[in-house]
């Protein structure tokens, strides 16, 4: 398990440090992937960071490591580092991971260091750095391997000894035209099955997919996600090839939508929250509890409004919890469904009407049954028709309603282009709620006639 | 966008298919990737997709198409299909694809499938099988690049030019001893930079991740997430080499593994069920929402239990909501962010009670503010400052208890390797529930005197 190698990595490097046993432990930093050095990370002091990093040899290491560090491990790292010794490891990584890191630093030290790797020639960087985060210019890479038309296999196998061993990826050959557009596509292997001296053109696919630099990076993970495929091109709007964006990179962003869409979901903001400071998560965390709060507080008002009812038979309190519970639970299943569904692309915000009759009937019928159990709790412990009734019509309304609410306004929040996460369990709930005790208040003072 | 374009091309096809405007169908249809095609099958009458599907010229185009279809469309589909015919587009797929739709199908159907693929020698498949389905083995695809140590880079490049032309993704050449057992990799990038007559000893690297068969598929993922590869190789309980797990059937095991995680933290199975008929759907949700049923009625027990109380001051229930309300959301995003963090790794089992002390402080913090909030509220609604404080108190330890519990118990279940999604929002919200209305009452009989 990954989980206990971690472990022991972990504590044999702690023990060492401990030790103070350099020798020992520049062997394991040797022999250790940077991304479980990454791990390692969050269990050290700044100081035994410090010590640790500077046991890795070569500066490209370097540079793996600070790509998979956490954001706060890293910018603590980073805060008192030599600016040299800095832009050194960068030039070593991968543009759009560079592009990443200087896209997080303050203003004035961004500034410094673009102008540092500027003069060193570096102005790749800065091109990334013009597209937004999100979009398939800022995750791209534009190391790729571009030839024309003309290109025969064995020239192509040549240009490869040669030039392009800092590609990352070199699957695909993309094929370009005088103007560098895009017009085709080979890969490794068809070059060393076809003979030596058959130009690109003969046996390149020209049907290639490819996305604009302003494409949004989870409609491009959708993209490399259905179609299977290791890179997709990235084109700017004259359809000249500028980058790529690899699998590698779309496996990162799909874990990290799912991540943001779950806590989204559960109202508790949207970057992973747990390595924060606990004033940081209780900021974080605080203004999305408000809904819920106000909600409440509405609710309040509307039993306030019942107080008479109440004050002659106290019961009625008792039901409060479990129609609420019915109902809210219901409402995160549905929106839950929908949400997902529409992230995947197994729902369309097309089939509106029909997805939400569906969850509609399915909440109507889970409410009739549970209605009926509960209702029959409320007879068996009152011994009063009129109570059981209301109780049973209260539970299936709210449970009805929570399932038209959860579908319907993560739906339409989609269809009017707005992340139909946002919209969910805290939202949902507290809506629902509000609903369902007016419900249940006005159900019962009428049936029960007080 | 994606979703445009299917669009566009669904309605083309709807339209063409009333026109029966078969040549023009049949363009599109050669024209149209099998992951498109199975979208447009979601909207299509199951005659109008059997007249698409007899469209399809190859019966590889055909085989694609049937690994790409939704769960319950393809086992319509295939329903009254022919045995000769089906088996003969099985043979056209990839091994794993196919074990997996064999795993689905009922027994009688699958031992006879089973039967006439083996009188065509597709033993692979049954191979296959005896993994079970969300480990490596059940993942992998048996094709693969191996070659001996002595191989040199021109022998093989040779041996990918005549044979391994079946091989799904030939981007790692695997080297192996006499006795199949994996020795180091190499890639075909590397063939092409080396001399030719270098022998693959000579330039592969010995350090090599590999999987064994019986790794679970989430496993397998976090290691190709982790160290970014494109494929991992397989191994049995002797090091040989079996298979390859692909880096776009990761992407897929990522997706559904956040959307299992997803439905099952929100009590709505496992599986994505909107695509199901409104009765299994029914059925799925069903039990899920029995624990909040059962915790919802002893709330109702408990508050019975306090039932003269609430006679004296009837108000005391009007904040029943608030405070279970803000409990329970507490409590979600406590649990959404340890299950999340746990899934990809960011919070390790080990740091229980780091992870759970900081759940509490954040909850607590929280608890204080909002208890100030809403105690305000009833103290300006009613001016009874022992009610304020009661609310309030009610409040600080509902928050706090929901963060605590929101936290333990999916540290807890993973701890002892109980999935540690189900371990979240219906059972983290009832127990809250329980407890908050507990608490609340017995504090503010205690404080009210009554």
């Amino acid at each position: 398990m990954l989980s206990e190698r971690n472990k022991i990595l972990v504590e044999s490097i702690k023990r060492l440090l401990r030790r103070d046993a350099t020798t020992h432990l520049r062997k394991i930093v040797d022999k250790t992937h940077a991304a479980d050095m990454s791990v390692v990370f969050r269990s050290l002091s700044l100081l035994n960071q410090r010590k640790l990093f500077d046991m890795i040899k070569d500066a490209q290491q370097k540079g793996v490591l600070f790509s998979e560090l956490d954001e706060d491990i890293f910018s603590n790292f980073i805060e008192d580092m030599d600016l040299d010794e800095f832009v050194e490891i960068l030039e070593q990584m991968p543009t759009d991971d560079v592009a990443d890191i200087i896209g997080r630093l303050p203003k004035e030290k961004s500034d410094t260091i673009l102008e540092k790797m500027k003069k060193e020639g570096s102005e790749e960087v800065e091109d990334l750095l013009r597209y937004g985060d999100d979009t398939a210019g800022g995750i791209m890479v534009p190391d790729f391997i571009a030839l024309k038309e003309d290109t025969t296999a064995k020239e192509a196998i040549e240009s490869l000894q040669k030039e392009h061993l800092d590609v990352e990826m070199p699957f695909y050959l993309y094929v370009v035209d005088d103007h560098g557009r895009l017009v085709g596509v080979s890969s490794l292997r068809q070059l060393v099955v076809v003979h030596p001296d058959t130009p690109l053109k003969q046996f390149m696919t020209t049907d290639v997919f490819s996305v604009e630099t302003e494409m949004d990076q989870e409609e491009v993970a959708k993209i490399v996600a259905r179609y299977d495929i290791l890179a997709v091109p990235v084109v700017d709007d004259t359809n000249k090839l500028v980058g790529i964006v690899t699998v590698d990179d779309i496996i990162d962003i799909i874990r990290d939508e799912a991540t943001q869409d779950i806590l989204k979901m559960a109202g508790a903001g949207e970057e992973f929250i747990e390595t924060q400071s606990v004033f940081k998560s209780t900021r974080t965390r605080l203004p999305w509890l408000f809904a819920s709060c106000v909600g409440g507080i509405i609710a309040f008002f509307i039993i306030c409004h019942f107080q008479d009812s109440l004050s002659k038979v106290a019961y009625l309190a008792a039901f409060i919890p479990v129609i609420m519970n019915m109902g809210g639970n219901v409402g995160t299943q549905s929106s839950s469904i929908v949400v997902r569904g529409l992230a995947t692309g197994q729902l369309n915000v097309r089939d509106i009407w029909s997805v939400v009759f569906k969850q509609l009937s399915v909440g109507f019928i889970l409410g009739v049954i549970y209605g009926f159990l509960i209702g029959m709790v409320a007879q068996f412990r009152y011994d009063t028709v009129a109570l059981a009734l209301s109780v049973g019509f209260a539970v299936i309304c709210s449970m009805s309603l929570a399932a038209l609410i959860g579908s319907m306004v993560p739906m339409a929040f989609a269809r009017i282009n707005i992340d139909p996460a946002v919209a969910s369990s805290p939202f949902v709930t507290t809506s629902v709620d509000i609903i369902s005790v007016f419900f249940y208040f006005q159900i019962a003072t009428t049936l029960l006639g007080i």
